[in-house]
Formats: structure tokens, sequence, C-alpha cells
């Protein structure tokens, strides 16, 4: 009577037991890189030494630095190519579409394990395989062979029932989810699709909601394989990936919750959190300044050809700018093929590359105050590249209808067709290129933007430094290393990046970090939630940040900065965080003692006053702490 | 007996007489900016105090700022559109396309004027009529309803026989003339071509030559209106705009160039160059990283099927980033139509949007040292974004062999069909707003993007300031104020713009001339060639600049010098450049002086010596420059 997330995890399972909470390893089929992380993740492998990827399938995509203002984006460019060339790994070229999209098109298989370094890559999960975001060095380990380590999640059931009506999207049933339980809701849980509604979800929309799952802070999200997925496969010509996967009859869970698709309607997730979720009908007096449609979450080709069919014959709204950056070349060419693409460009919608797009703030930002509608799945505040925008977060077919009236408005209201010309089969791999044949030929390019990886000292037996930032619940990987054009280009180069680290919340942080000889960060809930970017502990680890005291951690980040050894510390009485103040002095006591108990004592010197702290690590965390980080620690044990 | 540039500029004189080398007023019928100098050019218009524009037509582009990297592009957007409503001015949207490409497509018209505040607003002249580039606030005082001052260029003849061959482009015939003339050959001139050899060029072509007529400092080029005229404009709907036009037989000239079609080949302008021109055939050992296709030079409907023709059922060389921009949304439309889309998606080619693009360093800045062949017209030092990267410029043909072989490739040496589907009949002004009917009730939208317009001082008697910089021959506007994706947003904000000003020349110009309370700049031939921004006199009027001391300089930059209160002089004897070092201070002796002879001197206080300058000034050009520039001229004058 297992679920299915334990029958994948019991054929991948390494060490330990399938049991909440147990600390697991288990090894991973697949890995994916994008190139916003992706350099730090192979510059890692190279530092472990690895001549070729043990993974049975390693993908490097291209698809967030694809506007390349400067030569910077060109350089990791040409780095990822290299390095993917020689190291045994799949280089998709920039312009090939969103590593998500293109992912589930032509690699994503039923009863796999794939892990990748963007926390979107639950994407997959659509397929009925176990897919997780990590940071890039759990991504490098991977490669390397190292079975990753997490803590066994709970897995919720999510029973679906009934069918969504005209008007309503997939991407409403996880924006009601997100309602329901909010941005914390998932954390240290996989959510798996049951009941008679999930026939009704093509794979598309399955995926939408197991990509957008991660801002539920889960672990993942999974749907069983079927003739659906069958289906999908066999377009892709791939039906020999396919195998039929499902919980057994009468499986158990560690909780339940029930979603009657027929009863939901349009939501938006209003500004700034994809928890802050309100009806469409509530929002219909607000005017429109742009719309944005794409993104890992709503680009496949039935998002398309939705929006196309909203949009057929019509024109948008003078006042409003649309934009459309279709997932992969596969799907553009699809567009082509049944017209749907001359549907937009007569509507007056704007035609951007496949690729991530305006979703990571690179590009397309709206004006000042600006209202921008977008079928993404984050709004994180300042992600726009626009700090007084308001970003609402809906379905493609609450964007479509939209952009035609000027104002946010309800699809459910217009009269348009549900049904579209069935997907015409269209594969082409031609940009994503194999590995070298001679990876002993291969010369690895090295710009001046790809700079060496910093390195971090080990960890001292007591930590005393200053509170160099206080911050609330919630506080993003945005937050911390910033998205957007003005950054994304120095991912490869941490000195750089450092000077951008929590640039909305306090100006000159790594100036102040370097005056006080690093320091400590204090956070409340939550924190680290969002994107998996390493560069939100690597950065800081730059900027000799010993250790995070938080309310709760997100767990990617959680891990990461543990990779990049900084210390997460948990209050035991969150009414602690209310005492400190910043440029308290701070001291951690004995953290080897953590070895011992789980439970350590901080002094804050300036108050004159101590608290205790918890962690939830495990030996091997803390052998990787006191080492330094991950690297040091691999360094040291080869 | 007259030409036809004569025929046209007589139709439109409103003072003055056409003898080459006399000052003249014309009347222009039309306007056009774009973006990046559009906001100027508008707030210019309203300090003038003009409800509703006197031209014919007057439309503002959007094809600059497309990224929109921050709020600051879709603050202009806004502001532009609004304005236009008011002012009735058409507003072509972001995404529409390249400003040269839809007003050749929609409003050029044989036998009338235009006046655009872009360099390549020749481009238009291929339809038999006067199109001419400017700055600014020559195109506002064209909206206004003041006559366009210029002097009567020379009438070059560029006697066109034979035919283009296989692989052999209409950009190898502009580039042949650039190799022959160079950057400074055009400089008070305008090139009418004749001879049977225009009869073999398609509008497309034609526009080719007239664009990049802009690189070898012509006032424009200029192309009879005939059978080849009337078939474009029928299918554009717009047969009732056509007229015949062509010099009478017989008529003289100011010179002769005649060029044999059939004896050319395929041509490269090298870096940083335009007029850097070798043969294709001597540069095939070149590995080329990046292919660009698109500009206003080369994105209309023929060069694309021409780019189709090549790429048909074949894929890029793995190595190279082909990226491909259409021209316009028209453009775009009859490329889905007839496949060529299609054919570039599967060959491995990356669709951007219909704009101006990596022409402009608005992304697809190419690696470290990487060498990008380009389509476009320009390739100055940086331009591109990377300053290590070698542009290369080529035909739409060239472009496309290279990026299948990855070294620079001869056309002529492949097979490939020549000819194409007839143009579609594709035409959508939905982009194109019309201004308000109710312009009384149009709000101004001033996001925080749009600073107001610095003002200048009057000019002194006497100029006693330090040269802050001392430069060579040929610096471009994109020396003195750069584009690209770091600087181009902020031209609404001079300020701001001011910090970037020399920037690859010389590191904190601003903050030398703040230091020293403005200042002189001394060059040397043709200074400020290239983009016809009037930032580039706007920015340092701002930093205190009060003269120039050049050799020569480009046409346009001059007027701009003008316009915004900078004394342009020339050295009487060049040789007394060389004598002058940076920081030495300089005094200019009674300016006022230039009212009764155009000699003026110049002391050296520094060295102790003094030499003699010239101007090339009409007395209303002393008056604006007395009262520190155009704006407060008309400002003193209404």
């Amino acid at each position: 009577m297992e679920n299915l997330t334990q029958k994948i995890l019991k054929e991948h399972l390494i060490k330990g037991e399938l049991k909440a909470g147990s600390p697991i390893e288990i090894r991973m089929d697949q890995t994916l890189t994008q190139d916003a992380t992706g350099t730090m993740a192979y510059m890692q492998l190279e530092a472990m030494g690895v001549d070729q990827v043990k993974t049975d399938l390693s993908v490097s995509y291209v698809d967030h630095n694809t506007l390349q203002n400067g030569f910077m984006n060109a350089d990791d460019h040409a780095y990822l190519q290299s390095v993917a060339a020689k190291h045994g790994i799949y280089f998709s070229k920039p312009g090939n579409g969103i590593c998500h999209q293109v992912h589930l098109e032509r690699f994503a298989t039923p009863g796999k394990t794939l892990i990748g370094s963007d926390s979107h890559t639950p994407t997959s999960s659509a397929m009925g395989m176990i897919a997780i975001g990590a940071g890039g060095l759990d991504v490098a380990k991977a490669m390397a062979g190292i079975p990753y380590r997490l803590t066994m999640p709970e897995v919720l059931e999510v029973r679906l029932t009934g069918q969504l009506q005209h008007g309503v999207s997939a991407k409403d049933i996880i924006l009601e989810l997100l309602r329901r339980l909010t941005v914390k809701g998932g954390v240290g849980k996989v959510f798996e699709y049951t009941g008679e509604g999930v026939k009704t979800l093509s794979v598309y929309q399955r995926a939408t909601i197991t990509n957008m799952g991660a801002e539920l802070g889960a672990t993942t999200s999974i749907f069983p394989s079927d003739e659906i997925t069958k289906e999908f496969l066999t377009r892709q010509n791939r039906v020999k990936d396919w195998q039929p996967l499902a919980a057994d009859p009468g499986a158990s869970y560690d909780g339940l919750v029930e979603i009657d698709l027929s009863q939901l309607s349009p939501l938006a997730a209003c500004p700034n959190s994809p928890d802050a979720v309100k009806p469409i009908s509530a929002l219909s007096q607000i005017k429109v300044d742009q719309v944005a449609i794409g993104s890992c979450t709503n680009s496949g080709y039935e998002d398309m050809m939705k929006v196309a069919n909203v949009l057929k014959g019509k024109t948008i709204n003078p006042n409003v700018s649309l934009v459309i950056s279709p997932g992969s070349r596969q799907v553009l060419e699809k567009l082509i093929e049944t017209g749907a693409l001359s549907v937009f460009i007569k509507a007056g919608a704007r035609i951007l590359e496949c690729a991530c797009g305006p979703c990571i703030g690179m590009g397309q930002s709206p004006k000042s105050d600006g209202i921008s509608l977008r079928t993404f799945n984050r709004n994180f505040y300042g992600r726009s590249g626009t700090l007084s925008a308001g970003i609402y977060l809906v379905s493609p077919e609450t964007a479509a209808v939209s952009a035609l009236t000027g104002y946010i408005s309800d699809p459910t209201q217009l009269d348009y067709e549900d049904t579209f010309t069935a997907e015409p089969i269209f594969i082409d791999d031609s940009m994503i290129l194999p590995p070298s044949d001679h990876p002993e030929d291969v010369e690895i390019i090295r710009g001046p933007n790809i700079k060496p990886l910093p390195q971090n000292t080990k960890m001292t037996e007591n930590i005393d430094k200053k509170v160099v930032i206080k911050l609330p619940d919630n506080i993003t990987t945005d937050h911390i290393a910033p998205a957007g054009a003005k950054v994304l280009p120095y991912r490869s180069n941490i000195e750089k990046l450092s000077t951008f680290v929590f640039m909305n919340n306090k100006e000159h942080f790594d100036q102040i970090c370097k005056a006080n000889n690093g320091g400590i960060i204090v956070a409340g809930e939550n924190y680290g939630q969002g994107s998996s970017r390493e560069h939100a502990a690597l950065a800081p680890m730059y900027l000799g940040i010993k250790a995070v005291l938080a309310k709760s951690f997100a767990r990617i980040h959680h891990a990461n900065l543990i990779n990049f050894g900084i210390l997460p510390l948990e209050f035991v009485d969150k009414a602690d965080y209310d005492a400190i103040d910043e440029m308290d002095e701070l001291e951690v006591v004995n953290v080897p003692g953590l070895y011992e108990q789980p439970i350590i004592e901080v002094k804050d010197l300036t108050k004159n006053k101590s608290f205790k702290a918890t962690t939830q690590l495990t030996k091997e965390d803390l052998d990787i702490l006191m080492d330094g980080g991950a690297l040091n620690y691999i360094r040291n044990h080869q």
C-alpha cells in the first residue's frame, strides 16, 4: 500500500528509512542546471575533479541571461557550452527554451529522479517522477555520483474531484492551494495528486501545478503517470520512456487536501506574495498597464493555444503592453503551424524570445506604479525590476482577457472556444548539443566574467560577530541575492555579486560586513524562500557571514547555508527574536557541542543576556559546517 | 534640367537659394522620432508651447529601449504615448517595429520631406523623398512649424549600371561606396542614385543603401520614384501616395560616382569603422561566434526571405549564436505566412523582438574577444556592449552563410535560390495609435525617469576654460554619449546620463568637468559622426562645456552643438591641434566678434601662445549661441 512518492524513492534509496522526518539519501538519475546557477555548479564539479558525470543524463540549459547586456552573459554561455562538452553533459543553447519546459518535453521520464539547480525543477514531476530543486552544489554532487541527502518529507494527498469550468485554469488550482496553505504550507512536504480530477488534466496542466508547488515551499509535487502521460510522450516520440505509475489503492498519506475542480473560480496572487490570493471578481476595478504571458509556469503549447482562443480576431486595449514568451522553440514552431502566433501578432502582442525573460526581471519591467498581470509563479517585491509596480499572478486565460479590456477581468465572463487544434508533432533537438566524443580535446573557455570560486575558512569553536542585519518574516532569495538585469550577469563573479546583497533592504550591506569582519544575520519565519540560488548563501559567505539565526528556514536555502559553511540556527523561543537589535554583538558558544545535542547557547554581549537556539543538522551536516562548507569537506575526504 | 534633389527641395523652399554651400530653409512635411531621442524632442516641443503639431504627419516610434530593464523605459513609453495623444502625433507602440522600416511601409511618400531624430532617417528617401536625420530639437522645431535650416548640400550622382550577381547584395553597394569614399566622403552631400542599375533594385534594396548612406556622413541619399516604388506602395495599399519622380534627363550634378553592379563582390566593414571595408574572400579564416540579422539596414521582407533561402533545410554551426530581428510586425507576419520563420527556427536561429536590439547594444553583446557578423550599419568601438569584440558589417546573405559554416563565408560560393515567394499583402496599423480627438482631456504621464530639461546659461564674451579632454579623429556620438543597455534608459534624465559621457575614453569625465567648472573639448577630424542623438551635445552642455575645438565636424552634431549653446570652432591651421595638451587653459577671445568675421583668436594661457579658429555659422546660429541655445532663443523671440 505505497503511495507513488514512496514507490519512486524506494527504487532510489541508498541510505535511511522512508519515514517522514528521517534523513535519507537517494540516487539521482538526472540533473539539470540553468545558466544563472549553472556556472557555479560546474565550477564546483570541476573543483571536485570529476571527469565525466555519473548520472544517466545531465543537461545544462541557458534560459535566464538571454538578453546579454554586456560580455558577461556570453562569457557564461561559452563556459557552459565548453564545460558541458568536456564532462559528458548535454547543452541546450540559448534560444532553445526554458529549462523546465524543454526538460518536460524531451527528458522527463516516469519513475526517474531529477535534481536541478532551479527551484522550479518539480515541473517535471508532472510526468510521474521525483524532481527536486536544490542548490548548485547539491546538483554538482549528484553529477559526481554522490547521493542526495534530504529529510524524508511528509506525503500529502491532494485529491481532485470534478472538472474545471470554462475560464478556470490549472493555475487556479495551485493558487487555491496557496490561498489555503500559504507559502510556508508545503515545507517538508510532497504534494501527491490523486482522484478522478487528475484524469481531466493534461500533462501541461499538471506541470503548471507541480511547477508552482515550489511556492508552497514543498519538496516536490507529483502526478501519476497514466494514459495522458503516454499520449504526451508519444507526441514527443518518447513512448519508450513511458510506464504506468500510481499510488497503490488505499495507500496511506500524512495528510489530505480535497479540491473540487468544478467549484473553483479564477484567482490572482496579489502583490507581493504568491499566497496573497483573491478572487478575480474582487479585482475588477484595477486598470492594467502590462500583461506578460509565459515563464516555466504557463508557456506550454496548451497555455498558448488558450491565449490564442481568447485573442482570436481581437486587438488588445491600446494602453496595455502585452508580451508573450513561448516556453520553447518546439512550442513556438507549433504556434506558427496552428496559426496561433499570427493571432498573437494581429492582436498586438509583442513576441519575446523563448526564455524566462520578465519572470526573473530580465526585461519588461513595468512603468513606475504600473500594474502588471503575469502568468508567472512569483511576485516578490522588486523581482519585476520596478519596486513600485503591482504584480498579480494569474492564469493565461485571465491574462489574455485582461489584455483585451485593460482591466483585471474574469475569463469565465467571456465567450471563447475551449478546444483547439490537437498538438502538432514537431521534434527538434538540434539546439541540444550532445557532449563531445573526445572530451580530452575540449578546452574550457573562461572569459573575464568567470571568476574562481571563493573559498571559506573553517568554522571556529565560538562565533563572535555583530548582527549586521535584522530581517522580518518571509525573506526571499530575491532579497538576499537579487535577480534582474542589473545583477544576474554577475552570477559567475561572487565578489561583484556580493555588492548587491540585500540591496533593497539595506544600502551598502557589503561594506557593513567588511567593516565588521563579517557578521550574523537575524531573520523571522521562512527565511530564504523562493529560488534555489546558492548565491544567496555563497555571497553572504564571501562577506564573512558565519551564522543565520531565524525563526524558521526554507528547505533549499537551509541546505545551501550548510553547503557553504554558514550555521543555520533557529530560535528555541521565538520571542527572543524581539530582543535583538541590529549591531548587537552575539556570541554563539561552542559550535562543536552541536554534535552532542541540538541546542546551543547564544549570548547577546551587547544586551548582556543569553538565549537558546537549535538546529536540525545531521552529523554529516556538522562535519561539512566545521570544514567551512561542502567543497572543503569533499576535498578533505577524498 | 533639375536633378531630383533640387526638384523636391524647390517645392519645399522657404528661404535661400538652391546653390551648394548656401544657407536654405525648407518646409518639413513629416517628422519622426524614436524613444531614445524622442523624450527630449517632445519635452522641447512642450517647452515651445505648441498645442498641436503643424506638420502633415508626425510619428513617435518606440524601437530602441524595448528590453525595459528597470522602470525607466516603461516610464519613457508612457510619457511618449501620452504626449503624442495630446499634441496630434501618431504613436507606434513598442513591438510594432523599427521606425525606419515602419515609416517606409506606412508613411514614406514620394516628393515629400521628412525630418527625424535618428541619423538613419534617410532610409525613407528610398521612396523618392527627402528624408534627413537631425537632432531632436530640430525635429521639435519642425513640429512647431519652423522651417528646417541647413546648408544646401552638393548633389552627387551615383550612376548604377549592370546588375547584382548571385550572392551579392545591396549592402555590398553601400559598403563599396564606403570603401571608396570613407565615413567623411559624404559630408555636405546628397547622393542621388541614377542609371539603368536602379531599375534592378527593389525598394528594400534601395532602402538599405539610403539607410547606410548616413555612414558616409551624407545629408541624405535619394532614389527616383518609379514603377517599382508604385508596386511597393500598392502592396501597402497606398498607391494613392505614389507619383513618378526622377531627375530631368541631362540634369547636372556636383560630381559623379559610377558603380557597375555586375562587378561587385561581397564585402565586409571590419572593426571598428563602417569604412574599414575588405572583400569577404580575404576574411575566410575568421571564426564566427555570433551572427546578428536585422536592424533598420537589413530587416525588410526581402532581406529576411534571402536569409531563409540560405538557411532552408540546414542547421547552423553549433558554435554560432544566430539572432534574427525582423524589422516590423508586418514583416514578421509575412515570414510566418511564407514559412520563412519556421525555416529560421528549424535552422537554430533565436528570434528577437521587432526592434533595433543588438545594433544599438541593447542586448546580444558578444562574448569577450568574440567575433560577430552583423547586417547592421555601425561597428563603432564599444557599440555592441563588448569592448573587446570584433564586429563585421555584412549583407544578410553573407551573415546567413557564415552562420552555417561558422567562418566568415562568401555567399557567391553557395548554391541557394535567388527567388522567393512574392511579398504577401498584410497591412495592420493597430499598433499605431492615432492622436486623441480630445487632446484637452489627455494627461501627460511623467514617471520619475522623466526629468525636466536642463537649461543653459548665456554665452559669455570670452570663454576661459580648461581643455578637459583631447580626442583623436572620428570620435562618434557613441563615444560622447554612449548607447547600450546600461546608458540608454537614462536618455530622459540628463543629470544621470552626464555621468556616462566619454566613459570609454576617460574615466570620471563628469567629475573632471565639475571640478573645473566646465571646460572645452579638443578633437580631430569628423567630430561627432554617427547617431543624431542630441544628448551628445546636451550632456556636455549640462557639464558646462562651452566650446568644441575640432579639425572638422559631422553635420548633425554641428547643428546639435549650436542648438544647445556650445560653440563649434575649427582650427584654421590643423597643426595647432598638436600643440594643445589636456588641462591647458584656453581663452576664446571675443565670441561676439564672430558676427563681423568668421575668424576668432584662441589663447593657450598655459602655453602662452595663441592661434586662430574659424566657424561656419550664420547670423541666426550666432544669435542662438549667444542666447545659450535654441530653446532660450525661441523663448526670447516669441
